[in-house]
């Protein structure tokens, strides 16, 4: 897939690209999904791919860090991750080899690099960076509150784990494609290294996470769109507050719920029900409204990926009546996505 | 004052008490609040006071930290702010010798202690602790959003800076006095000091926030109270991640909403009105309900100290009548505070 222009903005913390993607020695494809969802959403920033005994693959050609520093690359992300988060002692070799090759170290682990001595001596010494995009950076304000100039769309969620960057990403896109000035505006780890630059919403200090979603979508001009990234759901027991946090702070005008069909309970809470996507509006509205009194919803995002085509669409269809409002799988895209990414474009009748 | 056993727990991050409160070379009464605090809810931990050129006072013995830990002082507290909330040079000299003296230092301002070259090495060598209490805990885990035994209170806002911290202390103390098992739980860096123990809520890392309010307040027995100290406002555009943090992951039985009467905007924040109590009320009804259905608002405080006696009783009088529960000033005790406080025991009718 070609990326638009809308992926590859600078603002917060811009990463060093083109990539060559790391793929460890992973054996396990659903390990490196940090690494698909680059090749998927950011194919023409990524080079190639690397490793040290991986069986998995992204398809892309297979580069040494100097073949890869040769057609451009600039950063080796770490496209991989394992079940303790760390960084195993088997990388290492590879990884100051592509130091020595010139490229920059990129990773979303929670294991700082710079811990690794070896790694933190070699970029030292050669003069190159490690950079861990769990990091937030450094001088976040406090939220004025204060509106600011541009269009903002902020996916929320039922739950986790549900959509809602693969939907801010595919509505990025199909707003690009429209020849809208839009920006993806990433606050996880996959997104970050995706759009490569952002800010990691759940590892900001709690006072500074709606002052992060402020810096994070900055005042544009008065038609342009920020598509933003959504975390966890304001009806989570655990991370609420980061997204009440993110929903203030980025004064949405719109909002696009995603939920997955058939999840009943909070992932790994089993103790809470999930909201009903009526309920996400009709808070998502409530409490909007604080920062952005003209915040509204634009439709719904399912992932029907358990589902068959006539079962997703039929699905679709009855979302949609029922709500009265545009019910789409980004994944399946056809006419309903469409009439989604339209309806958050439009201003609402009457406006 | 004296000092119930509520405010000296030793729960999260216990610290060396009794103290010597050090006011530095302050002649602002203002900058002392901290030490003002301090001495007015935890008295009885409070051996004296010690200064390197400050006009202002606690009242308390005028001690040298040789003096104070012959009196058993184990802790040195800068009781003190200045407006860049840092520690100039003229105070390193008056640290050094307290840590020669055998005492800790503990600091709530925003630098950090160990930042000073000179102290750090002079603990170092002498085997002391410096201690900054804007330092939350290591391992706070992600909140589990389970239900735990012993009951809650949580002092909640229509805004920041309105007596959330000063209404849960008082109301712990007439909780102790009337026997029940009570402890305070500070969320903030006075609550902190004065309860020698508490978790920085502002300072934790987003995505455990609510875990940190778990933490703050473990299970119990059955009959056992803790009131914790609230942060910001739900309707706070900068803060309502942070409230909502809180409000999940504390799951009180029962909140006390805090006003000062005649603010009508966020202090700071002059183009957002502050909502109605009743607004507070009802919003924190309908999310708390997420993790503790059984929540109910026991009744008011009201910030009363711009009025004179008549006028504040004629405004405790009308807010109670209108909302139809308690209202009470901590600051003037009364009946209507025990009202208050015996409505935050009482089970309610019917349950």
């Amino acid at each position: 897939m070609s990326t638009p222009s809308a992926l590859s903005d600078t603002h917060v913390g811009a990463l060093p690209q083109p990539y060559l993607l790391f793929l460890g020695d992973t054996t396990v494809p659903g390990y490196a999904k940090t690494a698909y969802g680059v090749r998927d959403w950011a194919g023409d920033l990524c080079v190639g791919e690397w490793a040290c005994g991986a069986t998995v693959s992204t398809g892309l050609p297979v580069l040494t860090p100097r073949e890869a520093k040769e057609r451009g690359a600039k950063g080796l992300v770490i496209g991989v991750a394992n079940a303790g988060g760390f960084i195993p002692d088997s990388w290492v070799d590879a990884l100051v080899e592509a130091l020595h090759a010139g490229l920059d170290i990129i990773s979303g682990m929670h294991m700082r690099l710079a811990e690794i001595p070896r790694l933190a001596a070699a970029a030292e010494l050669l003069g190159r960076r490690l950079i861990d995009v769990r990091t937030p950076p450094r001088n976040i304000p406090i939220a004025s509150g204060r509106k600011r100039a541009g269009k903002r769309l902020l996916t929320v969620g039922t739950d986790c784990a549900l959509g809602k960057k693969y939907t801010a990403l595919a509505l990025a896109r199909a707003f690009a494609v429209r020849g809208v000035a839009v920006d993806f505006r990433a606050t996880g780890q996959t997104g970050i290294l995706i759009a490569g630059s952002g800010i990691p919403m759940d590892a900001t200090i709690a006072d500074f996470s709606a002052g992060a979603a402020e810096m994070l979508s900055p005042a544009a001009h008065a038609e342009h769109w920020d598509v933003i990234e959504g975390q966890g759901s304001l009806f989570h027991p655990a991370y609420a507050g980061v997204s009440l946090a993110l929903l203030h702070g980025s004064q949405p005008d719109v909002f696009v719920v995603c939920h997955q069909p058939g999840r009943t309970h909070v992932l790994g809470h089993p103790e809470f029900v999930l909201p009903t996507i009526e309920q996400v509006i009709e808070l998502t509205i409530q409490l909007g409204q604080r920062t952005n009194p003209a915040i509204r919803c634009a439709g719904i995002s399912l992932n029907t990926g358990h589902l068959d085509a006539d079962a997703a669409q039929e699905l679709l269809t009855r979302t949609a009546t029922q709500l009265g409002m545009p019910a789409a799988d980004p994944m399946r895209g056809g006419e309903s996505f469409d009439r989604l990414a339209q309806a958050a474009l439009d201003e609402p009748a009457g406006a």
